[in-house]
């Protein structure tokens, strides 16, 4: 089934950025947008996706695969920092037909610059120990945490902090990668802490977390999503490539929510130990996934999953 | 907000294997489940994941995270491969007691084997070239996929198949693959060509297939995800690993719809040239993202999207 010549130009356009500089240089291009522009004028596809799927009725009954789902409409506020939401609504008719003082404050609260956040799970740690404290990296785990940490290192992206949860096994992930980038800023919180997010969907039956568990758990790590994971502040003028050290759950919830996808889907995905998981958020409130669980700089023998 | 130490040993429960083996160990132990058991019985979560969340009209009305969503429900056999889907409908009463010629043809219909599909996208390519036998690899391009290929050999997997759409760029990435895979038996087929899958939502103002596009591209895409993308044959004895040299908005959209994720969703994500991205379906059908995007084996100044 070739597709015909005239769509191939199309079909080449989706994808990043051209380049076969440095990673010096990949720091700068890296900000652009996901999508190359293969046509004259930008359309506004939406009015288009009710015509191409009018939908059930309208269709014929085949199973001929899925249309939208009901349920992956783009919440464009998701961080509750789209620009528009943050200015007083007008308090006139005069004021509401938008003059120079609304753009000011338009202009304000508008982001510039893209935070690129760089999820490292923690090593192959002690699983079997009674206390966190005991739950320290094995000899593998620590060869894990120095490999990613020269990845890093290697990839010469400006790192703008670490942040790592306040569990034995990520402190010591996060200091021994803090060793590769040194002078790097480092934070740690209780917030990202190793926990059980949602009920997995489908539900597993070897893994049963009480519901008191999921209660503390789920509102805690919801809230550090909320904390971690959103669009630049206004006055931030360089785009940012931050670190935070964690845990499996907690980056899987994670990728779920920035991408708005059902969170419960958390457990469909599994992460290698000290890999790293990339997301993008441009200064529009898009988020991009550019890798998840990336560990192809880990040799073969040392990858592992718990 | 540190958790209770009662909580901690079910805080480190998941994720897949302990491994600090070798390569070949690693092709035995990673069909095992991605949960590990951490309590004596297991439990059916599914009646607690309404307790857990009894929705809004029964909580609490405050903005505390999402619950379970309407659309993450996990659809057991969604390949239409579930055994009990397979066999006959009882006939008579009597039959549809179960007796053992049905327990024999359930048998018969339920796979044994892990499918660990490793979908590779091709390399840097000449994107301006005016057709598709022009849009071969430039030198970046060989490079990467050389890179790639080396990769998967010291990956040292029991290599199945390799499977690679006929356009210019794949044919020739999987060639170069194959080059450090000797005798790995290769296929091509049409179906996984690059096209524009669905309107992706949101909608991109700069890239614009027309409608004609999607509603050709769209239902090769979906036959292609379901030749490619299913549990295992009940007559496959052992786990396989397989190869898909192919292209970014395919690989996108088939990690949405293996995963049950809305597929509109597929351009929040992207993709580095000769990246590997591994789906696992287990003979229950249950499918795990293991890696999306892996490049950490790429060096930094060879990192391209487009």
């Amino acid at each position: 089934m070739p597709v015909g010549a005239g769509k191939k130009a199309l079909l080449a356009s989706l994808g990043l950025i051209a380049s076969t500089g440095t990673a010096a240089a990949l720091a700068t291009l890296w900000k652009k947008d996901d999508v190359v522009a293969h046509c004259a004028q930008p359309l506004d596809l939406s009015s288009n996706f009710v015509q191409l799927y009018p939908g059930p009725s309208a269709g014929i009954p085949v199973d001929n695969g899925p249309g939208p789902s009901t349920c992956g409409r783009w919440d464009q506020n998701w961080d509750r920092r789209e620009p528009a939401s943050l200015i007083r609504p007008s308090k006139s008719k005069i004021d509401s037909s938008g003059g120079p003082v609304k753009e000011n404050e338009l202009a304000a609260a508008t982001p510039k610059a893209t935070r690129n956040l760089f999820f490292i799970r923690h090593g192959h740690y002690m699983v079997d120990a009674i206390s966190d404290e005991g739950r320290v990296l094995t000899e593998l785990g620590r060869a894990q945490a120095r490999t990613t940490g020269r990845r890093l290192a290697e990839l010469d992206l400006p790192w703008t902090k670490l942040v790592y949860s306040s569990m034995a096994r990520a402190r010591e992930t996060a200091q021994i990668i803090s060793e590769c980038l040194p002078n790097i800023v480092m934070e740690s919180t209780d917030l990202i802490r190793e926990g059980a997010p949602i009920p997995p969907e489908p539900p597993t039956p070897n893994w049963r977390p009480g519901a008191q568990q999921y209660f503390e758990d789920g509102a805690r790590i919801e809230a550090a999503f909320r904390s971690v994971v959103h669009r630049a502040d206004p006055d931030q003028e360089k785009d940012s490539y931050e670190l935070i050290v964690c845990h499996a759950n907690v980056i899987r919830y994670f990728v779920c929510r920035a991408l708005q996808l059902p969170p419960e889907a958390w457990l469909r995905m599994s992460l290698h130990h000290a890999s790293m998981t990339w997301l993008a958020i441009r200064p529009n409130g898009r988020v991009s996934l550019r890798t998840f669980g990336d560990s192809g700089h880990i040799p073969p023998h040392q990858l592992t999953t718990s």
